[in-house]
């Protein structure tokens, strides 16, 4: 079609970037291209064999990954769809998060500096750098100390992979770079620093991982002073970052001219806000109003909903203000290993014998247990486990917790067991439902994308049948990229071809399957029994009246 | 040495009868052959092809095979060691128990004749025979009700695999074998039977299967007219029942003509009252005195102690006065899956790659785990089981309770289970020496024997850790046949050689290894916290606080 118009969407990744060429009219996937980043997640030794990392727990990234990736995959998904670059209307990105930086002034990140780049603090923090825990105490102590009304908004707790804690983890271990900072700031607003000239805050980061909201902004700056006996932490925000917040889909500003060159772009092509990489995911859901839950199902679970009205739900990670939709409360949950615990099963638990005749059969061990697994009827198994193999985000919030399976006998089959994984996690999302619903967040319908959904019918079924709701799957297997570039089609506007609402970009551009999971009315009468037995367990092993699992992992450390 | 005095211990087990051939002198194992029982375990058909089994917790044997393992394994072992007939100076046996039979008053088995030969009820119930669960749940709701003393005796409770359940059954489902039965006997009393020509009952089956007292006798006739509105069963004791009550390691007889020609042996060689497979094997690992816990470890544990008082212990099996050894209170104990445990994993969740390198290494898959396992301090896994695979016999007597297991991450290895395995099963033991000592009965020394403790270095050195006491394991691996041939000695006598006591015959015939396991101090300390912990979650699911074992297991049959 030499005609059509495309929107291009980035998907930066932890260990790769997507990028996807989608046809503005109807969401036609014209192009991909993926470049897994050459420094990956950096947990050992900073580049060409540089300065060993202090612990275990750090994960680091390097931003000229994230250039590199343009390079590699944009001029490639042109090429392979035959599009010229005036077809591309506009670019829309999302990013891990909180994934930040420390940089100069004009965007510079320190990593790239000769003097520091040696320091670990210089670089990217990814998402997953968890050795700011001591930080998130101090922050979260802080917050009950002084009464921050925000802290209810988060669950009662931040988390150490936000914002502040790893800022003030610069702070404490390297004052240097702390000083040397002009700017903290997330990856996914960097990116769109380097593409249009301009720095902005995303509201998406600002209001889940910075403590900001639409009717407060950031926490005062009496909170921010007693985090830091020495004073400077008092201005993290007035000295460090942008207040530019730039609501989702709205026009960041136009490809720089030089960045136009290097990616065969026009100039001046419209670059949307930046955006968290399963917040974008939502309206290509096709989702674009309250009580539609959407779930990216992967290794972990990421649960969000939109409701009229800011409720305080226990154990939700956070809810924003437009954070995911315009004009709604967007909430946000999370179960922190689900197709992990599979994929632990699979490794760990599973015999030889199922090995070799998923092997003889061509087929994968998962889908030999799936197989299995589903001859049995909802409660035949006898099994029931507590999904803690990562801890609990939702609605516990505490990730000293630990798995729990418990009904074997000797006559208890590997498929049983791979059965009550998957329905452990099934009860872990149903808690969620039911404590959105409880404190005033209803949920009516599921929407599912993300790597389990796909092939997984047994999985989905037993979702279905144990929250008793209805699952739909989105068209895209690229649900992220493809959000990130409805969002660029937004950015663009309707003048120049593309959409002025992320409402209409998603009736347009996004889809679900055919297939709908339908609940069995009969199997979620069983599960309802089940639940009961979960959440009584849930509650004993969760809320205080039985620590064992925290004080079994404390006597782990003891010599 | 052609003047050394011999005796044989004969050990019918479940599949199988081993002989032993002892020197009287220093218990010296001169010889041994084992039977496979041609008709085995049956739990389908009846022989030769014959009627189907009602249903599946059926388990029959067919009593001839007892007479074909004497065929088979005395002129052997004489063979064997060039032993001559007048050299054998007593025969022991022991038997599994409640193992039990219909017969006519000359000792003939109802099975063996023609016109019953095709009932099922005519045949030998084995112990592990489990369909006679409603008439157990009769005699315990009758024992309740009418306070019969001797309830507490047994921990509150008669199992279904234990005498009168099984006699009531053959009258509630054949009553024309019942009626037809002259005789209903235990297999360890009818096999004396055949070698001596007379019939007598042991004290050991007697107390622990028969609800026999030295004190009380049976059960009062009132008990019994209870449980049978026809009033057949009032007289169950006096009319079917030998009260020719022996003590154990008396002289029940000399073996008859007929025997003694049949198995090469001299006439009027003295045999030994029948005996317990478990309690023979308590001198045979040189205990006859109070205070010592003698553990038999394989598929399941059987736990005996004696005390110089009668106590009522909770969840015992049952005690017996001169039950195990003369003179004293004999307390028996039990965990019903151990090795079978142990067994389940290795089959079920061990995956290819631990089965490769075992193979490599020409070693088994069990060595491979326990030579992880061993890497690991106590503690260091954080995970915790509860040993209940196949229910829990004592101290909760309840066989509906399942499997746990806790503390699982994404890290977990299949050794850490295995290893949490071990020390579940061994928690499970410390529960029941700790509710002996509790109410009453000391345990100081811990001695062992059965098939796991061979090569289970690292078992046994977590049972130590765990219980903080020393183990010794028995010298001889055939440690209930060697008890069996001691009190065969002692059925001899001094006068022909043998013993006036088992206390002489242990002494003289039992022995331990060099090696004795001993507690390490700070291993203690550390499962003592775990052990705390194991004993909150084994009250929390054992009694009554939340019973979600039991639901599962209810809800498994639910279509």
């Amino acid at each position: 079609m030499p005609d059509a118009k495309y929107a291009l969407g980035i998907d930066y990744g932890t260990e790769s970037a997507r990028a996807l060429l989608v046809d503005v009219a109807d969401g036609r996937e014209a192009a991909t291209a993926v470049y897994q980043y050459a420094n990956g997640v950096i947990t050992d030794r900073l580049p060409d064999g540089g300065t060993r990392l202090p612990a275990h727990d750090w994960a680091l990234q390097d931003p000229e990954d994230y250039l590199r990736a343009l390079d590699a995959t944009i001029p490639e998904c042109l090429r392979q769809a035959g599009v010229r670059s005036e077809q591309v209307i506009g670019i829309g990105t999302d990013f891990t998060a909180c994934t930040m930086l420390p940089v100069r002034r004009d965007g510079t990140p320190l990593c790239t500096l000769p003097e520091f780049r040696a320091e670990p603090h210089a670089w990217v923090k990814l998402w997953k750098h968890h050795a700011a825990q001591p930080e998130a105490d101090r922050v979260n102590d802080a917050a009950r100390r002084l009464g921050e009304p925000w802290l209810q908004r988060y669950g009662g707790r931040i988390s150490s992979e936000w914002f502040f804690p790893k800022a003030l983890q610069i702070l404490d271990e390297a004052p240097r770079i702390y000083d040397a900072a002009d700017r903290l700031i997330e990856g996914a607003d960097w990116i769109i620093w380097q593409l249009c000239g301009r720095e902005t805050r995303n509201l998406c980061t600002a209001g889940y991982k910075a403590i900001w909201s639409k009717r407060d902004g950031f926490p005062r700056r009496e909170f921010f002073a007693a985090l830091d006996p020495g004073q400077k932490f008092a201005a993290v925000v007035d000295a460090k970052m942008s207040r530019d917040i730039l609501p989702l889909g709205a026009r960041a500003g136009g490809l720089t001219d030089a960045m136009a060159a290097r990616l065969g772009l026009r100039p001046g092509t419209a670059v949307a806000a930046g955006n968290v990489d399963a917040h974008v995911a939502v309206p290509a859901c096709t989702v674009t109003g309250p009580g539609k839950m959407v779930m990216i199902m992967g290794t972990s679970i990421c649960h969000m909903v939109c409701g009229a009205a800011e409720r305080q739900v226990p154990g939700q990670c956070g809810v924003v203000e437009d954070g995911i939709l315009p004009g709604l409360f967007g909430f946000e949950a999370g179960q922190s290993a689900v197709g992990d615990i599979f994929a632990w099963f699979v490794r760990t638990c599973v015999p030889g014998s199922y090995q070799a005749r998923a092997r003889r059969r061509k087929m994968g061990v998962h889908d030999l247990l799936a197989e299995k697994a589903a001859a049995y009827r909802p409660g035949q198994t006898g099994l029931l486990a507590l999904d803690w193999w990562n801890g609990n985000r939702s609605v516990l919030v505490d990730a000293n917790l630990t798995g729990l399976m418990l009904g074997m006998h000797l006559g208890t089959r590997p498929e049983e067991m791979y059965r009550a994984l998957l329905e452990a996690t099934a009860f872990g999302t149903y808690i969620i439902i039911r404590t959105f619903e409880e404190h005033g967040v209803p949920i009516e319908e599921i929407y599912c994308c993300g790597g389990l959904p796909e092939r997984n019918d047994l999985l989905m079924q037993i979702y279905s049948d144990v929250t008793g709701r209805s699952f739909k799957i989105a068209r895209s297997a690229q649900t992220c990229a493809l959000g990130s570039a409805m969002h660029g089609a937004v950015a663009a506007g309707s003048a120049a071809g593309g959409y002025d609402s992320i409402r209409d970009a998603a009736l347009r551009m996004a889809g679900v399957r055919d297939k709908t999971y339908r609940p069995d009315a009969g199997a979620h009468t069983v599960y309802e029994e089940i639940f009961a037995e979960y959440r009584t367990l849930h509650d004993y092993f969760g809320r205080g009246a039985n620590d064992v699992m925290k004080r079994l992992k404390a006597l782990k450390g003891v010599e």
